[in-house]
Parts: C-alpha cells; structure tokens; sequence
C-alpha cells in the first residue's frame, strides 16, 4: 500500500483533476502494467514545453513501470476539414501523417523510454470501420449529451453553426479508448469531454472505463497567457542550447516555481528544498539557472548545458556586472517603455537623458543591448539594467 | 407547351405540394426521361392502399415516360436500431432484405409498368462507404438545421432522448438522391423534411437539387385515420378479391370520392362526369360497385372482379332487400353500440328489444349477421340494418 501511496502523489503532482481516483487505484493494486492512452494531434509535430507537461507526466507512468500509447489522431487528420469552413486545415496525406510521426518520434523520445513506448495510429482501425459502423457508433450517445460540451453549448446559444460532422470526432477519440483498451488517459484540462467519451464507449462495449488525468495548460513566459506557438512565448523543444537558456532565465520567480513542478524531472522533496533555500536568501538567479541546465541537457545533452551555462556566465563577467548592484523596484502598471523604466530605476535623472544614451547604443538589458526605446518591459520580472560603463541597476519589475 | 400542361395537371392530381413547381416544368421541357426516386421501407412489404397513393403517382410518371427508380432502403434496415431501444427493429439480413424485395416485386408491379421501373437497393452504394465518407457527409449539414425537423424538436425541447446516429439517417437518404442522380422525388407529407434534405445534398455535390412531390396520407376506411395496419383500418392488396370488394364498399361515399382522386386510375374528367350522376340522383352505391371492381380488377383480375360483383350481388338477392327500404338518419356522436342504432332506427320499440333479437340471431348489418349486440358503428357511413324477416331501414350514420 505504501508502493501505490507513493505512485499516487507522483501521478498527482502538477495534475489539474483526476477522475475517478478510486478506481485508479484499484488498477494500480492489480499490479499488472496499466494501458496508459494520450492523443496528439498529426498536424503540429513541433513541440514546445507546453506540450511536455502531458510526456512528462507519461514519463512518470513509464517510470512506475507501465505501458505508454502514443496516439497519432491520424485519421481525422486525413480528413481535414470536410466542411471546408476552416482553409487552414487541409487534409493530410498519408506521406505527411508518416513524416509528421517521424517528427515527433525524434522529438519525444528525448522526453519518453523508447522501450516503453507503443505509437499508434488510428488510422489503423478507423480506415476499416465503415459508414454502417459509424452510424452504430454515432447511436452510443445523444444529441442533448453531446450539446453539454462547454464550446457546442456557447456555439448553439449563440447560433452559430456546428456541423453534424463535429458530432462525430469525440465519439472517435471515445472509440479510440475502446480499441486500445486505455486503463488511463491523459489529456489538457480543455479535453474533458472528450475524455469523458472514452469512458462512455467503453462502458457501452462492456469494457471498465477508464480513469481520466486532466494536466493543466502551461503558462508561456509571458506568465499570463497559455504557451502558443502564435503567441510567441514558447520554447521549442527542438530550439538551440543558447535560445532554450535564454528564454528560461526570462522568466519570472514565481513562474521559475511552476516551471518546476510542471517541466523538472527533479523529485518534489528536491524542489521543496530549493524553495525553501531561496526563502532562506538564497538568489533565485541560481535557481533559475538549474532549470536551464536541466532543460538544455534534456534536448541537447549534458556537455551543451555546459557550455550554455558557460556562455551565459561569459557574457555577464563580459559585461562587467558588479556583484552587489544596487536592487530597486519600478512599478509598471500594464507595461512601461524601458526608457521609461531607467528613469524611474534612477539611473538617468530624465526620460529624454535615458532615450539618448538607448540611441548611442550605451544601454544593456541583461547583458544584450537595447535598440529600441519603446522596448515595453512588463511586470513579474527582474532585469539587470547597465547604463553607459558604471551604472547598474538590479530592476525588480512589478 | 400544352402537352406540359397536361403533364403536369397529372403530376398535381392528388398530390399535397410541389417544390419548385418551375423547376419541375424546366425539367419538363428538356424533353429527357425524368429519374423519379421512391424511397420504401425494407421491412414492411405487406402493402395496403395507403402505400398504393405513392405507387399511382409513379405510375402517372410512367405514363408520361419517365424513369422510375423504386428505392429499398435496406442500408438502414440491415442496421437496425443501433441504440437498442426499439427492440421491434432487429437488423435484417441480406437474405430477408431480398425476400421482402421480392414480395415488393410481386405487388408493385401490379401497379408500375415493370419495363420501365429500376429497382435499386441503397446499400450498393452504403455499403461502400467507409467512416470517413460518413463524417465528410455529417459535415455537410449543422445541428441547428437537422434540429428543424418537427419530431426532432420536440423531442429536444421535450428533453426525450435523440441518438446522434439519427441525424445521419436523412442525410443517407439525402445523399441517396446524390448517387441516384434524382430529378424528382414522391414521399408522403410526413416525409418533407428528408426529401428536402435531398435537394440541399445535391446543390452541394454540384448537381441541380431535385423537385419534391409530396402525397397526402391515406384516410384508412372509418374516413378519418390514416390507413394503417395496426389500425385494422386498411385494404391490403393481397387481400381476397372478396375482402377487397367488401371493404370498398363499406367506405362512406364521400371517402370514395376521396378514394376516386388517390387510387382510381380514371381521367380526372370521367370522375368529374361520376360526381355529376350522382349529383343529378344517381345511387352512389353504383359508383362505388365501380370503385370496387377497379380495385379487384388491378390486383386479381377482371374476371375476380366480375366474380366479386356477381358474388356481392347474390348476396344481396338472398338477402331479400327491397328496392323501397325506408332512409333514416341516427347522430352516432363518438360512435353507438349496434343495438341502440337498431332502436334508434325504429326497428325496435326498446334497447332491450334489439340486444335480444341480436342474441336471436335474427339482425344483420349490410346482409351480414349482427353477432355482438355491442358493436360500434361510427358516423360517415350507410349502412342496411335488417331486424327479422321483413324490417328493414337503410341507416345514415351521422
């Protein structure tokens, strides 16, 4: 029981929701290796760290000793968008499921045991169920039931169009569940009712439905919004050593924190022991520092993380930061202009003084030189801001 | 454009409504044999006159010389009832579909010319859909439109359950219309809605959207339900050239007017010149004997029919009617047991006077004896009630 325990609060940690626990852990004590099911998408094989959040916690199941399917969704994808509303979604060949696989094997398996991995396509099994299937199929739930996900509901209110066809794609990731016989699936918090389905169908087909682990969606650096490739405030897990340090020493403290908990492979007592040594003084610049190791030798190898920790120490010693500059704190509101930031910070005594010296080049902003003045620094961060050769500020922005 | 004219003053007689009356003429014009799709149900090929209206106007489609395509639904029908509530809908099997076509067969073509009439079976083309093609088809009508259809909506708004796989049925039978290239489809009134699913099926797969003719259902023989089997209302075509015979005979005579309009193969202008006749004194009883024998001719023959009349008119010999038997009239309201006509009538002083002469044996209705003193007679009929040897009153049930 202490065994199960101890899997338990592994599989918890950073976990939004998990349906039904009970039940999980009446898997867990048959001791057999448990199916576990995740689904992505054949359409974006470039992966940035949100997407670890969910390969990160079926690492932790592979680590607990059982069975990780990762499931291609390429069937729908081969479909595309059959009511030709969305452009942006053109059907996808079987040459292009295949080479996007390929993607995301070199991608993921920096992150997944190769040896505990099964990747599945359902292509597979849904190319040889035809329209009589799919109407049985599409019999195993109800327009009502269907009309309760949170997006068709707002869609209906507000009557704008959902086609018949968007019926259809949950009862097949449902389906999925069934053919695969998932003990667990994983997905984000937004794939509920979806996940929900599994549960449904493999019910109807006399199958013990599978439990549910919902993770949370990762914040980008920005701290705000959720980590997006549109956004711009990812990082991409196939970016050089220099890009993936960088952008993690951008983020915040508090975002350091959740960083942590969702993306380290550092065990929770570990962490618990880092927090507890930056409350004790501790400078959460070394903290910070690693987790970029940690990120950077996941997907480049030990010897680059060397060598970005090297380089980015090189470039501050380059820089000539004193060891005990002066720490101040600017409020920002909703964003202010880094011009605006070194005049409040008081290293120049004008906004018009700090603009010039922006202009000859002869401010740094960590280290790297700031061209443009309206450069908006937000709140939730600490820079180090150099003005000409002496003047440093450690700027807490808030 | 006269012989369009004609056409069309055929196509109309009988007929509920015509969606696009223009397009039809269009059509018309072109000058081609039009494809003229029926769709029937594989499970029920016991067939009454009710089904006989559909059948009529595709013959009037023959006449003109167009192509009749005689649809068996059987890919449905070999589903079932995928949800497995209705447990009266098992699925049928590709042998049962072919015997219940082969009954259609033998009784349809009593009606349709064989030569030009092509029986198709929707599963050649359902069968060879695969799930994919079933969801690109889905994707071709929304929610908020299948839920348009009066029994969907009541239901959603009633809170009764609907299976998804419902709103795939008309758009199968929509996209029958596709494959079968339609210029034209008949269904009943109740049907509206899925034979417009076809003309929008078609605008999207590029084809001109086909015309809908739709017939009213059937009043069975008490001249206000449909005619219907579980009703006991109905001839069947199969039927005996004596039940047919008897049957048509009992209608009231303003249901045979109606029944002269949907299932007689006379000219419109013979009718008109029937209704005259009767109009000018002549015993609507004659007419009906017409109708009668119509009916046992089509469907045993002339000579059955000649036999039913001959057989009918003995009957009424034996049964000493007078010529001069006195007319009344009895209000029946809802309905009124056989005896308290009889005394309504004036054949008997008391109630208890006709409930024993019916135990005597000694009453019959329409020459047939009474045997059950609490049968009900319903108004819109005329009947002969003979009490003893010599009694005799012709009744008008009102």
């Amino acid at each position: 029981m202490k065994e199960i325990g101890s899997a338990m609060s592994l599989i918890r940690r950073g976990a939004e929701e998990l349906l039904i626990e009970a039940e999980l852990i009446e898997k867990l004590k048959s001791g057999r290796p448990l199916r576990v099911k995740a689904g992505f998408d054949p359409t974006a094989p470039d992966l940035h760290f949100g997407h670890t959040v969910l390969l990160n916690k079926l690492r932790h199941f592979q680590e607990l000793g059982h069975h990780v399917m990762f499931l291609i969704g390429d069937f729908t994808g081969m479909i595309g968008d059959p009511s030709g509303k969305n452009a942006t979604r053109p059907p996808l060949s079987r040459e292009q499921v295949l080479a996007n696989a390929e993607t995301y094997r070199e991608q993921v398996f920096k992150i997944l045991d190769p040896d505990k991995t099964e990747i599945c396509f359902n292509s597979a099994w849904m190319n040889e169920m035809d329209a009589a299937g799919m109407i049985r199929l599409a019999a195993q739930q109800t327009v009502a039931r269907m009309l309760e996900r949170d997006d068709f509901a707002k869609r209906y209110a507000n009557e704008q169009p959902i086609s018949i066809h968007e019926f259809l794609y949950p009862l097949c990731q449902g389906y999925d569940s069934v053919v695969m016989k998932a003990d667990i699936e994983l997905g984000g918090t937004d794939q509920r009712f979806n996940l929900l389905m599994g549960r449904e169908l493999q019910k109807h087909y006399g199958q013990a439905p599978q439990c549910v682990l919902m993770m949370p969606l990762l914040e980008g650096l920005d701290g705000v919004n959720k980590m997006s490739k549109s956004l711009g405030n990812y990082i991409g897990i196939a970016e050089p050593p220099k890009e993936i340090f960088g952008k993690t020493m951008s983020v915040s403290d508090s975002l350091m924190w959740r960083y942590y908990d969702l993306l380290s492979f550092r065990e929770a007592g570990e962490i618990a022991a880092l927090k507890a040594e930056v409350e004790a003084g501790r400078n959460p610049r070394d903290i910070k520092v690693m987790l970029a190791q940690e990120f950077v030798a996941r997907f480049h190898g030990q010897e680059a993380a060397a060598d970005a920790l090297a380089d980015f120490e090189a470039r501050f010693r380059k820089n000539e930061i004193p060891d005990d500059i002066p720490e101040v704190r600017v409020a920002v509101g909703e964003g202010m202009p880094v011009f605006k930031v070194i005049q409040e910070a008081g290293l120049t005594g004008t906004t018009s003084e700090a603009s010039r010296m922006i202009e000859q080049g002869a401010v740094k902003l960590d280290g790297e030189r700031v061209e443009d003045r309206a450069r908006l620094l937000l709140a939730g961060s600490r820079v180090v801001l150099q003005v000409g050769k002496r003047k440093f500020a450690a700027v807490v922005l808030e």
